[in-house]
């Protein structure tokens, strides 16, 4: 593929990578060839039996040996190769710009290092709720402020399901075959509905608002075992249910989950659509300030990796900081919740028949009482029913 | 006031002066003094009978002669004299900052103007929809996509009076009353319940966003003759009424208009608590995106100001592109109102007892059937009732 350069005139074209040509990595393409003329895709790695553009290659080597690839967009998913992967790109001191979740809140500090250590930029604003610019607002929060807490719907696949149980009446299964149909939800949905990929998301923010390496040992509960009953009993109290992560910090301490959470009814939370994200972040002067859009998509995600290649281009590097040195204190979240299940804890009050109030429980404590009522009740659900944190 | 300036080492001090101390200059000053090291509230121009701080004069010209103000806030509201004022500054080649709405309605052309021809940054962030990055948001978009259309509740203190009629069935009169106790609005509110305020916030995000001067012609309907019976009939259609300001673009032209607006009560727009703003941007490749927060207030728009003083100090320019050449379309809003009225429109069927139902009206052809209407029933009121456009 050969483009023009005009030095001095418009702008220097920047050449980029695409490592994986699946939903994302196809709306980068589209978004840079549409709308961009400075930067272009000239190289793609696609596996050997997929190579149906001149641009692509499945030997990843000529990508890091080509010294005119000045960028390269990761946008496979999973742990390996793109671990490696980025590694190596960051090596060869070419900047790295993610989709991957997965790959990032493993291997964070790893890839800050490397990028710093190689002068290069790490960008990540699609990995954390999509084509919504949070990671940006974050950074750009903290400009002024510190963030105290934050908390959100960051998975859109989830967030069907739940919207969709509540619109139709319908339990589990059927919510998750249709957002299969639709292309919400993957065939094997573990990552989703059992808070994985939020808890991945929710690592990323953590690490980012609070200034900190947030390690992978917070407690994660999904929604696996929601049932139709269980909004109706909800709905009972004005609220519904939605798989919320979120953190907070505070007096040198922090801490963060991913749970299940009632919402009010009248909350902006509980009227999230479709497959929609929906995040806030709190912090002294800015106040409250929620962001709102899709989570995932081929366009949405692409919009937010070029948003990154246009910062890159431009010179800007997003600047981590991890020296917060805050203590982890499971405490900060401590609240209400209610066990939906057939095991009976101990000092806890009937809430419904079949459901449990249990007091002042630490996320990490609510996790370990749900892991028990598992044993007697493999149908046992836990939601966190206050509004504290 | 004596500042240690350190060149080379943080960064250079950036002396700025403050037009007005009222809600807004002090949260200004407070956010400065207590987050920023590098930039600094030197003057304050104050009435003379209000000169209670050493850096406080009343002569504006002592600023304008201060060579050592680099940018000047303004935050007096109104158009003169902060028109004047603002001008003046341009003219002196200082960079100015303003949470004025009106003042940038009403003079944007001649301000871009200015600012161009004395190569000085022209930021206005805090004038629509208060702490929440809006129109960074806009521009940001704006890299990769058109705006193809915008909407929002963009001003805290109308959010207010429905937020609370709907919540205690109260009227105007009482809704209004509790909001000025809790100081949202103000002694007069025509400004806010006439629409004006949205109308000015309207102007320039659709300036911005379309990337046309837009002048003040645009439909402009308030809530004043809001009822909670009005409220309650909506309610039967599963909707409320929210004061929505918006445009739209396409093939060449666009339109805008400020009105009340039947939304969904599943809606988010119908779920802004309180006295927060919520606003809407739809683009290619972004997709739908929300922003909510604080749209008033000392520190979230004293932070908006901060934000845009940060972004001068790094050398940013805002860059308005007023050279789209759209046409003004008003059809391209067209859509269902409802009337509710003493007055029967022709062409119009029942929509409930004492209410008409008038099908494909431009936001234009709306306003003139309510100037007809209160000719007849001075509390006539029409409120769009569709989803088009």
């Amino acid at each position: 593929m050969t483009r023009e350069i005009h030095i001095g005139k418009i702008a220097v074209l920047m050449n980029v990578a695409l490592l994986g040509y699946g939903t994302v990595g196809r709306g980068v393409d589209e978004i840079v060839r549409e709308r961009l003329g400075d930067i272009a895709v000239t190289r793609i790695l696609e596996l050997p039996d997929r190579l149906s553009d001149e641009r692509m290659t499945a030997n990843y080597d000529e990508i890091l040996e080509d010294a005119s690839v000045e960028a390269v967009v990761e946008c496979m998913g999973g742990i390996e190769p793109a671990h490696s992967f980025i590694a190596a790109a960051l090596k060869a001191k070419k900047h790295v710009i993610t989709s991957n979740k997965a790959v990032i809140a493993a291997h964070f500090s790893e890839f800050v290092h490397l990028a710093t250590e190689n002068d290069v930029g790490l960008f990540m604003e699609a990995s954390v709720a999509g084509g919504i610019p949070w990671l940006a607002s974050l950074a750009k929060i903290q400009r002024i402020d510190n963030v105290s807490s934050f908390s959100g719907i960051l998975n859109g696949t989830t967030n069907y399901i739940v919207y969709s149980m509540l619109k139709d009446g319908s339990d589990m299964a059927d919510a998750l075959s249709k957002a299969q149909e639709f292309g919400y939800a993957e065939r094997d949905p573990s990552a989703d509905i059992d808070g994985i990929d939020v808890a991945n998301k929710t690592i990323i923010t953590a690490s980012i608002a609070f200034k900190t390496s947030c390690t992978s040992d917070l407690p994660v509960t999904g929604i696996r075992n929601l049932k139709a009953r269980d909004l109706a009993m909800f709905k009972q109290y004005s609220s519904t249910v939605k798989l919320i992560g979120r953190g907070v910090a505070r007096d040198g301490r922090y801490a963060c989950a991913v749970e299940p959470m009632a919402v009010p009814l009248s909350s902006l939370e509980a009227n999230v659509p479709l497959n929609f994200n929906l995040v806030s972040v709190d912090s002294w002067s800015a106040g409250e300030l929620k962001f709102y859009g899709q989570g995932a998509g081929s366009l949405p995600t692409g919009n937010a990796i070029v948003q990154d290649l246009i910062d890159c281009k431009e010179g800007r590097r997003p600047n981590y900081d991890f020296t917060s040195e805050l203590a982890y204190d499971p405490s900060l979240l401590e609240g209400d919740y209610v066990l939906r299940s057939n095991y009976r804890p101990d000092a806890a009050r009937e809430f419904e028949p079949g459901a449990w109030l249990v007091s002042s429980l630490s996320p990490q404590a609510a996790r370990e009482l749900l892991d028990r009522a598992l044993e007697d009740d493999p149908e046992s659900l836990i939601i966190s029913f206050s509004t504290k944190g």
